[in-house]
């Protein structure tokens, strides 16, 4: 069983959750009042001891035995079941949800901090609860009272399991051509027919039942977005008293087979195709969400707690990778340092050689980087929903926003790159599949690609997000950078808070350039590397923010935080200059170049 | 059967030769005089037809079946044997050697040309080739005539294949600490006993006999890498009459199971444990190459060669990875232009999306840049072996020097780019198993870490290559630079060309300010830094030697190398500023973090 000093950093936690974000104020909110810091650490403690129990040691096995389709059947390595039961009993897929359903109330950013630890155990495996628990969140937002009732519950208990069906094999980023349509019948519900792509937990004997969030479009509705309805299609369909009736026409077509993310059965579903017939008609029977064509702004609630979800994925999956690497980086000794190459002496450890501190430098860098941004969007949710005062939950309901596409693509972007050093790190063994770094790598190549490619985040962030309500979340972010950059005056940290308010003036800058432009494919040709910029920026800010809050300390952990924060002002935010310069030129070469060039 | 042009650009490879490198001109030097542009071209075809027909079709199955060890022996998939049979006795293994041995005496560009293909088709079946060609040019310098004989001529007919035994379990890097031992005989052989690990090729039964070429140490003589020794250590010991004699003590202890290359055997070899007993006693037999202790030199000459050939290797890995992605992007369907959002009109194809033009352009400045510098070394090679005046022939060797570093480690760092981007350019697709991408993306993986890691290449180049014979070779990089730059005046590229002047004062000044630190560790610290930032010079500049090259071009094919050139100088040549910056504040965020912190 792997250590669970390698799985995650409790420390490192403890930091950003008590010394940072000072979660305990939380427990004065009327939501969260039976908690404490004893109560967080309790359920942190147990989700520690459960991941590295139950998650981690069969995911190297998840990863080896794929899911099989048997009699059109999934079948899945025992374990996977086994831990999902104890994750289930201990109340962890409660936890979030409010007391009434069984749940622990937590807050949302205590939430993610439990469940860092399954994704980055098992980011296989834990698929099947981050899934379901945001369809029970969906429903608990625009479902009915009866809709809840049916099928949130024994999500919550975790007897069903949930998933979210997007995509078709024509449409991924493009969700306006899902062609799955959605006809009305006589008595409220409506038959589906259609084919849904990349549904994760699609199909499976883990639970009885499979709540499945379905988008489709209902005959004669308006065109593209606007016209997709949001849908629950059970694969049982449900019975008055909550038992199970029917099976619903929702079809297992295939299995995906990827290069990572193997433990989380990947399926082709087909809804409708004829194979069963509930009620003696063809078509699966789907319930409607809320109101007709407005389907799409549901699953973007979801999307968008899903995307942070995603960005904590790929962060903490870097986050692992770099504690392996270092562990391996302590112990492996090979040559010798350049001031004493005596071969008569013996090797040291490769942690002693400098550029291999530079690579667990930097994964630490990325790795708690992205952690504190996570931990920090998350906090946000917290303040959306129970800040005290509307102003202060508009506030951080739109920084949120702002944030949202950086919070899934800066660390999709850069927890790989730590599972890359990790691998380096441990040279050729790293390469191979006996030490675990290889798989970390693999399956972090996944969260570039799913909830929303790179692309369509930069899209997201340039195209929406920095000019809604006129610009008034792209000023929110900067007020918000540069009240950092104020405390540290005096410090320290005041050269690296003068380059970052450098930094946060020329985003402003280079945006209303970009957006001066006059022409939209100009403006939004180079939206990549906008992402990257402002990733950069804000990750460098939390990196302040950081350094600010490990200011007093005086352990080696503490002096950790300072010097990863020396190395992200230093080494990481000079970066943005030569993005920032790019943008300002309005370059076209991307957009100048023809298909017949390439 | 994929397509040739899915795997390498044929015509990129006649412009760099042609167009670019003037390989005809080699054929007026004695050594090639049977050569015409005709036999170049004639060879490149049929490296062309048997990588698509014989190599490509069973990449995948390779991948997905690795060798095994059943009672002893691996076992391989057979269309291993028979895409090399077909490769050996097309004479291809005999390309670039004398006709005395049947070879064909092409140029090493030439040579290094038609062995891309095979790379880019499939990497692990072509490593057989790859490491029996290198093995059989270090005997050719440095074997005696009696060992060519036995040894040499076999390989380039096909008939054996070598591997190189360097590495050991506990040292892989640090080959100073190699613990494997030859003990001199009376009859003047050796006995070796030790371990080996990560021998490519170690064992397998493609052949009816392997030549190890092993480094070891004969007891008593210098420490660290001045007492290393070579020999060869044939699986078979070889009678008198070139049959082949009693199995020599060399055993396979294990396989290594990688993320990538799993078509190539990698093995853990013991030699002498006693399993075999040559000649009725203890010890692997083997065969002292030239003088002892100078192995660790004889080997770099192979290493030398092997170091372009992996950079190559990447490079064209990345570069199939960009002809899978351009072929799906051109072909797949999704979304609408910014300035077309109409859901009613059709989507386009996603090629047509300026971020996936950018992934393209991107990955197509890597490896076709790769590629550039890969024959522009190659090209130097003929020049060092072939050039009329010894002056031009020492000029080439010390270049050839300067670049070996950069020519391994940026197309190990950029190829694997380009492969990630050729994923993401497929999006879910790509991710699976069902692409080809994915496979190139896990391969690729290994060649910033085996024939010495980007880091060993790091401290070769600023604590080796750049300060040797008084910093004449890094002089000799500027005066070549800056000669291109000069003919770029009065063209569209003056801009490039000012850049890159300004860029090479830079590493200059850099390079003093780094080596005037006084102190080693500071020197060295960021090495990784400056390794970066003169590959991304170095191919910055083949970028404009290619835009001049194609200057005159009108077809979309020379458009295409004008806009890799544009896109090269404008986003990529930029991103050395932030590195020399670093470097020359003689940066020591690294070097002052303590093991403790991290």
């Amino acid at each position: 069983m792997p250590s669970s000093s390698l799985i995650l950093s409790r420390r490192d936690l403890d930091f950003l959750l008590n010394e940072w974000l000072d979660v305990e104020s939380l427990t004065k909110r009327a939501r969260f009042t039976e908690h404490s810091r004893e109560t967080f650490d309790a359920v942190l403690d147990l989700a520690e001891q459960i991941a590295t129990e139950h998650f981690a040691p069969h995911n190297r096995k998840a990863d080896e035995n794929e899911p099989r389709m048997v009699d059109g059947k999934v079948q899945l390595i025992p374990e996977v079941a086994e831990a999902l039961t104890v994750f289930a009993e201990a109340g962890l897929m409660a936890g979030e949800f409010d007391e009434e359903f069984g749940g622990m109330q937590l807050p949302h950013v205590v939430g993610q901090a439990v469940f860092a630890w399954f994704k980055a155990a098992n980011v296989g495996t834990s698929a099947y609860p981050f899934l379901t628990m945001g369809n029970a969140r969906l429903l608990l937002a625009h479902g009915s009272r009866e809709q809840i009732d049916t099928y949130v519950a024994p999500e919550i208990e975790g007897r069903w399991f949930g998933t979210m069906a997007l995509s078709e094999p024509q449409a991924g980023s493009s969700l306006s051509d899902i062609t799955t349509k959605a006809v009305p019948q006589d008595d409220g519900t409506y038959r589906l027919t259609g084919n849904k792509m990349w549904i994760s937990g699609g199909d499976h004997e883990l639970t009885e039942n499979i709540v499945h969030l379905v988008l489709a479009k209902i005959p004669g509705g308006p065109p593209g977005v606007k016209g997709i309805s949001l849908f629950i299609v059970p694969k049982f369909l449900v019975n008055a008293d909550g038992s199970l009736g029917e099976r619903n026409d929702v079809v297992l077509a295939g299995l995906n087979h990827k290069m990572g993310y193997r433990g989380t059965t990947n399926t082709l579903l087909n809804f409708g195709e004829g194979v069963h017939t509930p009620g003696g008609r063809a078509g699966a029977v789907g319930y409607l969400v809320g109101e007709q064509h407005r389907g799409l702004t549901y699953m973007f609630h979801m999307m968008n707690e899903a995307r942070i979800g995603v960005g904590m994925g790929a962060t903490v999956l870097g986050y692992t990778g770099y504690l392996h690497a270092l562990e391996y980086a302590r112990t492996r000794t090979q040559g010798r340092p350049p001031a004493g190459k005596d071969p008569a002496t013996p090797m040291v450890p490769i942690v002693e050689h400098a550029d291999v501190r530079r690579m667990l430098l930097a994964a630490k860098s990325y790795a708690e980087g992205g952690l504190a941004l996570g931990l920090y969007c998350a906090r946000l949710v917290d303040e959306e929903q129970t800040a005290e005062t509307a102003d202060e939950r508009a506030r951080a309901h739109l920084l949120l926003e702002m944030l949202t596409p950086i919070a899934k693509a800066w660390p999709s972007q850069w927890g790989p790159v730590a599972d890359d050093l990790a691998i380096q790190v441990h040279g050729g063994y790293g390469y191979t599949r006996d030490y675990p770094v290889e798989q970390f790598y693999r399956d972090n190549r996944l969260n570039p690609i799913h909830e929303g490619t790179q692309g369509v985040q930069s899209l997201d962030l340039l195209g929406r997000k920095v000019v809604m309500q006129g610009g008034a979340g792209l000023a929110l972010l900067g007020e918000t950078i540069t009240a950092t950059t104020a405390r540290a005056a005096g410090t320290q940290w005041a050269g690296f808070a003068a380059d970052l308010d450098a930094a946060v003036a020329r985003l402003a800058s280079v945006t209303a350039t970009l957006w001066g432009a006059g022409d939209p494919d100009v403006t939004l040709a180079n939206s990549h590397v906008y992402l990257e910029a402002a990733g950069h920026l804000v990750v460098a800010w939390l990196w302040l923010e950081q350094a600010l809050a490990a200011e007093a300390g005086t352990t080696d952990f503490h002096e950790g935080k300072r010097a990863a924060a020396r190395y992200f002002w230093r080494w990481e935010l000079p970066r943005t200059r030569a993005w920032f310069d790019l943008l300002e030129s309005l370059d076209r070469t991307v957009l100048d170049t023809r298909d017949a060039w390439l």
